[in-house]
């Protein structure tokens, strides 16, 4: 894997920025990260990258001459003119980490042309935040162990996990047209389910709505139709990170899945938080991946590498929140629900990648991948309803005193994530955000 | 639904063209038929029509001054001027006719203006023929229900039909990057698969290479996220139909396929024939959806017109053929597989498409929806190897003496479509085709 060395430039824990909101410590957007995403500023929809509470238009410190002599940093600028990350995410990942580099040094607190640059520069509250891309395909996996044995057991109580789990990323095409950015609210959809006990199926508003805390990856340079990509290489193909909500209609999705998987339970809404966390800024977070346990199957040699299994793990903390109508009218925060770490899925994001390429199949700049729900070994680090109310028979309390099994309309979810390592950063995702409306009449 | 009338004055069997080719009797594209698709022809790629063994460059028809004076066939053809279908699958669906109304008149064997239309054909030997559309996503269904049976029963003899399988037409997201026009040379997959009596799974190239004889569908108007598209309206959001060839590693799906459905057992291609033959253009050769038997239950009322029930189903033979490298070098003939019907289907493309919205789900213009395997009730309207051979139980004899289960390297596989009624001209589809690969070493 060619991860940038943890002594990057960029990542330096004393650097500072002239922006000085990102300076704090509780910062999600400190000049160590340096997110990508798409906003909208009147007529304006460009790339930018995250600073603090400021957006940093790049196709605009460009105009400005900001990027003159740097020819790579120049090139990647010139793909950030318009409205989705695709053609940044088509360079080369050392392009964009030239930019990336730029990008550093010109918001640094000892820039000499600090005047300049924050003409370049955007209070994030004063811009619409776009999706980071144009999905071409849109695909989830199952890759938490203990949501895959949790969920299995509910269904499955004697073989919780089917005997290809440990053998390969179990993965599913989702749908691209239905994602959205964080922030768009989601309406309940209405579906076939059928109870146990019912002769029939009935058509209605979803009564299981769900949601799933999980993490994307947007696939940088992508590879040919039937030319795999070595796992030694995945992770140049992955542009960075973000958090994804796969909002689920856990009632429609039981009824309708057998035998070809999830299909209108998971494309009514998919929730993408609008900062993507690059594959270099995450370098200081790598950690061994998910330690399998001796009488557990090692993965075939195309799944096999020794890097990946130092360093193919992530440690990115994620948190799952919930705001009930009452509570905001009450004056109340959001309630945690959960906590969990994506270092503790089965499988990386550099397996899950090689594998979808293994039989050939292309991937292309600006495509998404999305972890499957995150759950950790914990109770309190589940990640979606199903789990945390154990299909509806352990409800929980907010402090409201209401309670909740699944959503009801109004409903807020927000998901936050961050990473924290020795010698680095704090480093932050942003938010993955969304309210329930109620179902069409 | 909206059929276009079956008086319209494109229908009409007696038409005839100045182009000759096209009044042949076995023409697939005499001028009732005027199939859109996208063309190369040296630095240029558009939209075009089909007529005979030509094409019409409908940009070029636009630019000679025939469409002036008809406002919408102008807009229409203005669509025309770029390399995907999709601008023009997006206008209404009665500007699209207006449009093909003018291509007809144009194109008559009495037309006064021939020698001008003359300038806007190119040979369809001498243009290349594209992907018909920039698919943002592509749906497979299942809704055979003789296939589900054959397929369900070699692994359920028991229950072959999954319980939801009468109340929802079943589908799941395909991958549209690995979409490729006819023609595409078809690379073998390797994947992980696992033989019932192994220990552990392996990886290689698939052995149970197959293919998959469907009738694709693509989006017209879309909808927004969340607003359904009831079943009274859904044809009009249908713009044309096409043949797919779902390409299946069974070796690798048997062993990925659980619990989320086919994932890279399809992803590593899926050939679309070229030319989409409109709604409109079929209206002659409709004929009533699948007749339930007394003790299936009905549709619930979202999946229920009279309309659909009347005129939903449409009377389209399918053909395929196997071409063995040994039977080319023989100078043989390709073998005919089977021959099928799409009238047999189970569910109606309207009422998968309404299904693919009714939870909220949007469609974009360009979307391509697959119908799943067309297999007939009859043992020779078998739509795949898998259950032509019944899972390889009973190979076929070929005329060059050499037998097959499955596919094997050099193999090329062609599908061909058409429809027929009384009063009506015969129309086709053209081909798909595709010939096998070595795997990668």
């Amino acid at each position: 894997m060619s991860h940038a060395s943890s002594t990057n430039e960029t990542h330096a824990p004393e650097l500072r920025s002239f922006v000085e909101s990102a300076n704090l410590p509780q910062a999600e957007f400190p000049i160590q990260n340096l997110p990508f995403g798409v906003f909208r500023h009147g007529e304006d929809e460009r790339v930018g990258a995250a600073i603090g509470d400021q957006v940093v238009d790049i196709h605009r410190l460009k105009e400005l001459g900001l990027l003159d002599g740097q020819e790579a940093a120049a090139t990647a600028a010139r793909a950030c003119a318009g409205p989705s990350l695709n053609p940044l995410m088509g360079l080369p990942a050392a392009t964009v980490s030239v930019l990336r580099l730029a990008l550093s040094r010109l918001l640094r607190d000892d820039c000499s042309r600090r005047d300049e640059v924050a003409k370049a520069l955007l209070p994030q509250a004063e811009v619409t935040m776009l999706l980071p891309a144009d999905v071409g395909d849109y695909t989830d996996f199952y890759c938490s162990i203990h949501h895959a044995t949790n969920v299995g057991s509910m269904f499955r109580p004697d073989n919780p996990l089917m005997p290809n789990y440990k053998h390969l990323p179990v993965g599913y095409h989702g749908r691209s047209s239905s994602l959205v950015p964080s922030g768009t609210e989601v309406r309940r959809p209405q579906g076939q389910s059928k109870a146990p006990d019912a002769a029939a199926p009935s058509f209605g508003p979803s009564r299981l709505l769900d949601y799933e805390l999980e993490v994307g990856f947007f696939v940088g340079q992508g590879n040919a139709l039937g030319s795999p990509i070595p796992l030694d290489q995945a992770e140049e193909h992955i542009f960075g990170y973000c958090l994804v909500n796969d909002w689920s209609a856990r009632d429609i999705q039981a009824w309708e899945y057998q035998p070809l998987g999830p299909f209108l339970a998971k494309s009514f809404a998919t929730t993408v938080s609008p900062w993507v966390v690059t594959t270099e800024a995450l370098a200081p977070y790598r950690v061994a991946a998910f330690e399998r346990a001796s009488d557990d199957p090692q993965p075939l040699p195309h799944l096999s590498a020794s890097d990946n299994a130092q360093k193919g793990g992530l440690d990115l903390q994620l948190e799952a929140y919930l705001l009930t109508p009452q509570m905001r009218q009450q004056g109340l925060e959001p309630h945690r629900l959960s906590r969990g770490n994506f270092r503790h899925m089965y499988w990386t994001a550099a397996q899950m990648l090689t594998h979808h390429a293994s039989a050939g199949c292309n991937l292309r700049p600006g495509d998404l991948m999305a972890s499957g729900t995150v759950s950790g070994p914990e109770k309190d680090a589940r990640g979606c309803l199903l789990e945390i109310t154990w299909r509806g028979r352990d409800a929980i309390e907010l402090p409201s005193g209401e309670s909740r099994t699944f959503l009801q309309d109004g409903d807020e979810v927000v998901f936050r994530g961050y990473c924290e390592a020795p010698g680095a950063a704090r480093i932050g995702f942003g938010e993955c955000r969304g309210v329930i409306l109620p179902a069409v009449s």
